[in-house]
C-alpha cells in the first residue's frame, strides 16, 4: 500500500501576492503534492487553511501516514481545537513533516517545546545545504550539497532542542549558517524540519528539494504500531507483584487521574 | 550571592484534604521552601496558584534563578497567560523543577511537546531509585539508591523526550519501573523532572528527597548568559558578506516578519 | 531479498560447561540464528571466535545486513584488527545488535566510548522488561511488559551515553533496574543492546527474546546508503565557492592529510 | 580553589616547521596555557608528547581538573596506555577539550565510538563561528558570531555522534560549514570538541579564540563527584529485597566477572 501524505498548505500568499500566484498558480500545496506523486510509493492529497477543519478532520488523519505543513502569515489563523487534534497524531505514529516558516507554525512549536526563533534576511541570496550524513534515507540521491540559487536566509541561533540526527546544514551567501534539515524523535511520531522554501521563488519546483521531500516521507513513516496513550491506572489488584494497599490514598479505586 | 528560588504549590490539597493538611499543615511548597532554606547557598520563597498572577509576575520571574512546581488536580487552573510567561522564561535561562504529578502540569508539557503520559496506582508501596551516574551533581550525596517507604507507582511507558542525562530510575514493589529523574536543556534552561511526592505520604520530609532539591536548584540555576529572543530581521546591508537583492521579497526593508 | 543476519557466537561455554550445553547443544548463536531464520524476511547466518578471522572476513561482512553478538569470557582473546573491520562496517551502515554480556564485548566498548559497567548478580532472579514506546518497531507484539523467570541481574549505574531511544527498561525482583533496551545511531549505523541472555538459563529459547530479536533485525538494517568515509581533501580550485589560498600551508596540493 | 588545567600538545610541528615556530615560538601548548592563566579562577601547566608519560603520569592526571589536547602529525605516537588513562579519568569526571586536528586524536577518537572523519582545506580562507546558544556558558562574551581571517577549512559530514549541545556552527569563505563547537557527556566527564588551531595561522593569539577557551575551562569541570567503575558484583545476601539463588551459575560467590 502506498504511503498516504496529506500536504497541507495555508493557501494565502497565493492569492494575496501577484509573485507568489505565478510561481504556483495552483498553490504551493498542489505544486508539493504533485512532486510526491511522482514516486509511486507514496499518494499525496491537498489541505488547506480555508477547508472546514483546515481539512484535517479526525478522518483524514485517520488515514494520514505523513503530514505536511507549510504555514506563513496565518499561523494564528490555525484553530487550536485543530493543532491538539494533529500533536495527538504525531505523537501517536503519524509523520511529520514542517516546511520553512513552518518553523513558527503552532503544531512545531508544541512539539518542540522552545521558541524556534531564527535569525532571517530576504535577499534572493544563494543557499548550499551539505549532508551531514551521506548515509541516511533522507540524503539518498543527493550529492555532498545541493544549491538553491534564490531563497530567504535563516541564521542561527534557531531555538530548538538538540536534534536527534543532524541530516542538512546550510551555508548562505550573505554569511550566516542554519541547522536546515533536522529530525526528531517525538512519542511515537518522527518529525523532519526542512527549512527551505519561500514563497517568492520556485523552490518546490527545484528537483532536489522534491527529492528530498519524497525522501523525508518515506522516513517519517510509522515504522512500528501505533502509541494510543491514556495514562493508565493499574489496580492494585492488576499490580505485577502482589501487594496491597498501604496507607492513605487520594483516588477511589477505579477513579480517573486528574488532568 | 545565593540562588533565588520561587517554589511554586498548588495549594488545594492541603486546604480539601484532611490527610494531606496533617502531614503538610502549612501547604507542601512551604515545607519544600523549608528544606531548600537549610542550605546557606540558597534562598526560597513561595507562590501559590490562589495569588493574583499565581504568585509569579514578571517581577517574580525576574529575580528568579530556579523556579520549583508541584501542581495535581488544578492543572487547568493555571491560567494560560501565565504558562507562557514561565515557559518565556525557562527558554531564556531560568531553571525549573517539575515535581510528580506535575508531569501533567502545562508548563511541563508545553516544555516537553509530548503527551508526559505515564501508568499509575495508589497503593502505598515501596519505591526505590536507583543513581544512574554516581558522579552527577543531582546525585551528590546519595548511595546507589534510597527508598521511600510509600509512595504512589508511576510506570513506563513515560510520554517524554529522551532525556538529555538520565539521573534516576525507580523501582516499585508491585512490579513496575519509571524514569524518575531526568534532565532536560531546552533553549538556555535546564529542566529536572523529579518523579517522588504524592500528597498523601511525608516524601517532601523525606532527607534525602530533600537534597536531591537542593542538588536539583544548584544543577538547574543558569550557568552561562540570558538568552533573550527577538527573532531579528539581519537587513540586507547588515550582512556578514556582502551582498545585494536578488529576485522579488514578500516584506519591506525594516518590517517584522510573520508569527 | 531478505535481510541478511550474521549471529556471531563466542562458542566457548558451550564446550566447557555442562549447564550451557544442555540448554544449548548446537550453540546459543545456532540457536538464536535459527530463532531469526522463523522469519522469511530473514536469512541468519553463524560465525564463531574459533573460525579464521572469526568468522568475520571481510567477503562475510560485506553481505550482512545485521550483525548479532554474543560474547562473554573471551573478550579478550577478539582480535583488534576484527574489531576494527566491524567497527567500520557498522559506521558505513551495518546493523548491530548487542546481547547480554556483550556490554563489554570490545565492539560495543568501541562503539560508546565508554565504561559500559554495570552492576551485576547471578541469582536466577525474575526479570520483567517495561516496553517503554509502545509503537516502536522493536516492541511490536510485546504486551506492556514481557517476564523471563530466571536471569542474571544486571543493574545501573550502567555506563552508556545517553540512549537515542529507550525501548525496555528491566525491573529484577532483587530490587534492581536497568536499561535494558537501547538504541544508538552512530555513524550511518544503528545499534540495539538487548539485555537478557545469561548462558545458564534458557533466554534465547524464549519466544518474546526471539520476537524482540526479530524486531531489533528489522529496526537495524541500513534504511538508506553506505556512509563510505575518507576524510576528503577539498582542493581550492574545487571549492564551491571561488577562493585563492592565503598565507603559509602545512601540506603540499594533493596531499594527504595526518591520521 | 582555581581550576587546574593541564594543555596537551603534540609539539612537533614547533620545531619541524619554520612558520609554526615563528608564530609559536615557546609551543602553542604554552600560548594555550598563557591565555587560560589570564584568568584568575585557572591555573594551566603544560604536558608534551615528548615528555615521559607524553607528560600525563597518574599523578598529573589526579590533579588534573580539565584537560586540554592538541595533536596532529603523531597522533599514533601516542601510547595506546596513556590513552586508556585519560579515557579513564574522563569518564570519571576529568573535563576535556579537543582542539582542532585532534578531531582524529585516539582519545576523541575513543570517546566518541565513531570516524571523527570530515572534508579539508588548507587555503588561509575567512572561518565565521556563528553561536547557536547565545547563553550557554561556552558562549558568554562572544556576540553574535567571531572571525577568524584565515584558517584551514573543515566540512560536513563531520563523523561524530549528535552533540548534546551544540554551541558553534562555521560558516567558510570557500562555501563549507562545520559544527565547530560541540558538547558532550560521557561518563561522568564533559567533553568539547572546539574546531579552530590550524597551526600555520595565529588562531591561538585570537582574543576571541582564548575567550572560548578560558569558557570551555569553566564549563567542562566536574560540577559533581567522582565515578570510579567497578563493574560490581551484588552478592544475593545483599540484594535490596530478599530473593535465594534459583537455577545454575555461572560464577562462584564472590567471583570477579569476566572482562
Amino acid at each position: 500500500m502506498p504511503i498516504r501524505v496529506t500536504v497541507w498548505g495555508e493557501n494565502v500568499h497565493e492569492h494575496k501576492n501577484e509573485t507568489v500566484r505565478a510561481i504556483y498558480p495552483k498553490g504551493m500545496h498542489t505544486c508539493i503534492a504533485d512532486a510526491l506523486n511522482q514516486d509511486q510509493e507514496i499518494t499525496a492529497v491537498t489541505a488547506t487553511l480555508d477547508q472546514p477543519d483546515h481539512g484535517l478532520t479526525d478522518a483524514v488523519l485517520a488515514t494520514t501516514d505523513v503530514l505536511s505543513w507549510w504555514g506563513h502569515m496565518a499561523h494564528d489563523k490555525v484553530d487550536d481545537k485543530i493543532v491538539s487534534r494533529v500533536h495527538k497524531r504525531v505523537l501517536e505514529g503519524m509523520g511529520l513533516i514542517v516546511l520553512h516558516s513552518g518553523h513558527y507554525a503552532k503544531i512545531f512549536k508544541r512539539l518542540m517545546g522552545t521558541t524556534c526563533s531564527l535569525s532571517w534576511r530576504e535577499a534572493g541570496e544563494k543557499e548550499r545545504l551539505w549532508v551531514c550524513n551521506p548515509g541516511h534515507p533522507i540524503a539518498q540521491g543527493i550529492d555532498k550539497y545541493f544549491e538553491l540559487p534564490n531563497e530567504e536566509m535563516y541564521g542561527e541561533p534557531f531555538g530548538i532542542p538538540s536534534p536527534d540526527e543532524q541530516v542538512f546544514i546550510s551555508w548562505f551567501e550573505g554569511g550566516e549558517v542554519f541547522r536546515s534539515g533536522c529530525c526528531y524523535f517525538r512519542g511515537n511520531g518522527r518529525i523532519f524540519y526542512f527549512r527551505p522554501g519561500h514563497e517568492t521563488y520556485p523552490t518546490y519546483h527545484h528537483p532536489q528539494v522534491q527529492l528530498v521531500m519524497r525522501n523525508a516521507v518515506k522516513w517519517a513513516k510509522c515504522q512500528g504500531g501505533i502509541w494510543k496513550d491514556g495514562c493508565p491506572n493499574v489496580p492494585v489488584d492488576k499490580a505485577p507483584e502482589k501487594i496491597t494497599t498501604k496507607g492513605p490514598t487520594m483516588h477511589k479505586p477505579g477513579e480517573a487521574g486528574y488532568r
